[in-house]
């Protein structure tokens, strides 16, 4: 039997460009995985591999402009979007070098004995070491950024893990070319190019989290193939730390004296975050919480003024069409929901955004329209008309973990007359980023940076954007009474490669 | 039907000593996890909960006498022992009410606006919250420093959360005594007695890991316990954090030139560490590799001299009694194996210490003496004979994941002439603690230790003793351009708590 075939196509048309590869078969997962855990040594000097992450990012820079091309003809996201996103993702792996310089994720620790401790302390050094070979599955909303190149891989390589990607079926093409750029930079260093894995196919990514080589796995995508590549990581006989990204609403709520006092921008501005990149974001805001009456309504109809005139666009594939076209007309045919701009099929490739409308009170308890509560990929999302308080806290209580949290509060409101710090205090439990007077969408790659949240935003409490998205590659060794001639340097007293570090309770820098 | 009868039982006789409790019902499991939940904030405040913690210690002090008369009768552990654990206990809830003092375990990161990444990143801040209520299930073999008011609950308690205990069977009147100090120490706080919630059962312990209001779980115990728990964690609906010590071999490696330096020394330092506590330790040396030869053999003696003078004893309960007497039973009828000192049964309630050998080459590969590879609980432990290093390679390609890795050098290889780094290198995987020329058993509590290890030494890549365990039970919240009036005050640019952070990439101390 001859292997699958693997075709980049073009969402626009729905036709098929070229054959890029094969699937994966469990033969060649074996080999990729195996390749790259044999290949993890070079990747142990730091200043090396910093070097590395530097050389793929300029890489990526010189190619782009047919990484950009052919991105856009597997996704259609066009431009400025993917140029943005790709240097992003070149900012990125030169923001992960700097991390890799500087060492802080190393997170030494240095305890020199002391008796007068219950009981006494011998000496002690800790730091991070690499887990080993990660599997990286790709994003179909981020051909660049949360892919082959992404965060992710620029994390696990900056930790000093290989890894096998899982390439996302809607981007094979670009998937090859970021790997290329990967795996010369790589060479460039004297590191083996297979320290960067690819394969392709459905199986090929369940074989990949059961692989006894594989330590650890990213993933960014649905709730449903995320959780069962959870399942499947919780299931093997050695379980490994499985960090999916899978899904979020990203509850936004509005106040009633925000609304009074800025409905057109706040609806103008919701327009413009919903249908950004077609709402094809796992950070689009999905349920919006707006007062009834006069300036709520306000809100309602400068987005539904905005939206309409938003035009046709094309998703990144074919099912995620249907998806959405079913899902939208699931949602818009429930009791009390009205579609002021309706969501729904465009031409035979593209859909139309909309949004639909629904008293908050329809949300507060368990019942049909419950799956309004469930994301739904693409450009639409969801007006929760409120009464009073008690709704806006009925509804919260009732939202699964998200990505990120948003209130829009009044000038008085933000200078903390009212109840600002209450509401803040209520989203913090559901969400890893919680914004004021702002839109989710744009995640910018900082060390301040949180990109998770409770379950299902995340399958763990870790981030996939920012600096400390490292630390989800790395397990801490303590080595006890080890003579200085056989301490790694990063943890001798001499401290010779001047890393940051905690000595005794104080810290050095 | 009456709920089952929770008995207290002296091990040194079998018999039932009083009736401490009931098993929890499901309805039991929920009150207790709900009520603590609702206490939640009342461990919102740092200042609050070190004293807290302060408290509870001072209260665990002073009734020291009680607790370690109630502890010997239940465990029969004895002194120095059950003193030294209860001291321990006692210290290290004091060291994680300085760790809530300093608040470096919030890892607050703040950036401020730039406009010169990409793409620009938006005023950003970010620590850490604490999870929920955790579910803590107590070891058997440390009646203190890992059960009620153990590292676990110490760590859980100084993150900001709540805890539910199961109690071990084997000391549940030391349980209720442990539990009802942390109680008094928060009402003297005015926190609600419910945030140490105290539940017996083993049926009670499944209910537990599948609350919803559970939101991780610290576990000390055996593998096959540990994993069906770990196993119920992660196929909740919403899959939780659980953080389980399984078990763990603990292997050691003397060189040869080391024998030749002190092999008596070394024989007779492994006798105290694997009959320490009747070898009812996690991180007792099981497997010894020890070169064939004159050296080995004189290793070998002066662990049998000082090994058959070790009286018998009473283990933990009469279930490890048997567990154990054809567990050695099953090692020592194995083609190969010889025990100098026959480890087995002693009266009817003890066991006598003993050890087996063997050739390295009968583990080098798989086969019927792999039953020597796995834990077992009690004292004794392997030695297995090595030829060359291709042998001690061979077999420590094919060991778990565990606690602890061993080796002991000679003073030249010490001193780096010799080997030395290259064993380190090779023990650095198997173990999250590698020791050079001392024994893994004695765990200091420090904030550079790290208890844990691949699996099954652990289910995850933390640690469960020493100041990083606090890291278990919190998760990152970013706040996004949000007005100074309203962040919490962690956050703030005039560092009102005077927190250490990192501000704009520079740490701030």
């Amino acid at each position: 039997m001859s292997a699958a075939q693997v075709w980049s196509v073009d969402p626009r048309t729905g036709k098929r460009r070229e054959q890029v590869a094969v699937e994966a078969t469990a033969e060649d997962v074996d080999s990729a995985v195996r390749a790259a855990h044999s290949a993890r040594g070079s990747l142990a000097d730091r200043a090396v591999r910093a070097a590395f992450l530097r050389t793929a990012a300029d890489r990526l820079d010189a190619a782009k402009e047919r990484l950009i091309e052919t991105a856009d003809a597997e996704t259609a996201l066009g431009s400025p979007r993917l140029p943005g996103e790709l240097a992003r993702t070149c900012y990125q792996l030169r923001a992960f070098a700097d991390i890799v310089d500087e060492g802080a994720f190393l997170d030494v620790i240095i305890n020199h004995p002391d008796d007068t401790a219950t009981p006494p302390v011998p000496d002690l050094r800790r730091y991070k070491v690499p887990l080993g070979v990660v599997a990286v599955y790709s994003a179909s909303n981020f051909p660049f950024a949360f892919s082959v190149a992404g965060g992710d891989t620029a994390s696990a390589l900056a930790a000093g893990c290989p890894v096998v990607v899982k390439a996302h079926p809607d981007h094979p093409a670009t998937s090859e070319l970021a790997a290329e750029c990967l795996r010369r930079a790589a060479v460039e260093h004297g590191i083996p190019e297979a320290v960067v894995g690819l394969v392709h196919g459905f199986e090929a990514g369940v074989e990949l989290v059961k692989h006894p080589l594989i330590t650890a796995a990213g993933f960014t995508g649905s709730v449903r193939g995320g959780r069962a590549l959870f399942d499947a990581a919780a299931a093997r006989p050695v379980p490994i730390p499985f960090h999916g990204e899978l899904g979020s609403l990203n509850p936004v709520v509005v106040t009633e004296s925000a609304a009074a006092e800025r409905a057109e921008q706040i609806g103008t501005g919701l327009a413009g975050a919903m249908t950004l990149g077609h709402g094809q974001f796992c950070v689009k805001p999905g349920l919006v919480l707006a007062p009834t009456g006069e300036a709520g309504d306000q809100l309602v109809k400068s987005l539904a003024d905005a939206v309409a005139t938003t035009g046709e666009g094309v998703l990144l594939d074919h099912r995620m069409r249907d998806n959405f076209v079913a899902g939208v007309a699931e949602r818009a045919a429930l009791p009390d929901v009205d579609a002021p701009v309706a969501p729904g099929a465009g031409d035979e490739h593209t859909v139309s955004a909309g949004f639909l409308t629904v008293p908050a009170a329809r949300l507060a308890a368990e019942g049909e329209h419950d799956v309004l509560l469930e994301e739904c990929f693409g450009p639409v999302t969801v007006v929760a008309r409120y009464e009073d308080d008690a709704e806006v806290k009925a509804v919260l209580s009732r939202l699964p973990g998200n990505l990120s949290a948003t209130v829009h509060l009044s000038s008085d409101e933000a200078e903390g007359k009212g109840d600002g710090a209450a509401i803040l205090a209520e989203l913090t439990p559901l969400a890893g980023r919680v914004l004021v007077n702002g839109w989710p969408t744009g995640v910018a790659v900082a060390p301040a940076q949180h990109h998770g949240g409770p379950y299902p935003a995340t399958t763990s409490t870790s981030t996939s954007v920012g600096g400390t998205a490292i630390e989800r590659w790395l397990r801490p060794v303590t080595y006890q009474s080890t003579p200085e001639a056989l301490l790694p340097p990063e943890l001798r007293d001499d401290n010779p490669l001047g890393l940051p570090r905690r000595v005794d309770g104080r810290p050095e820098h």
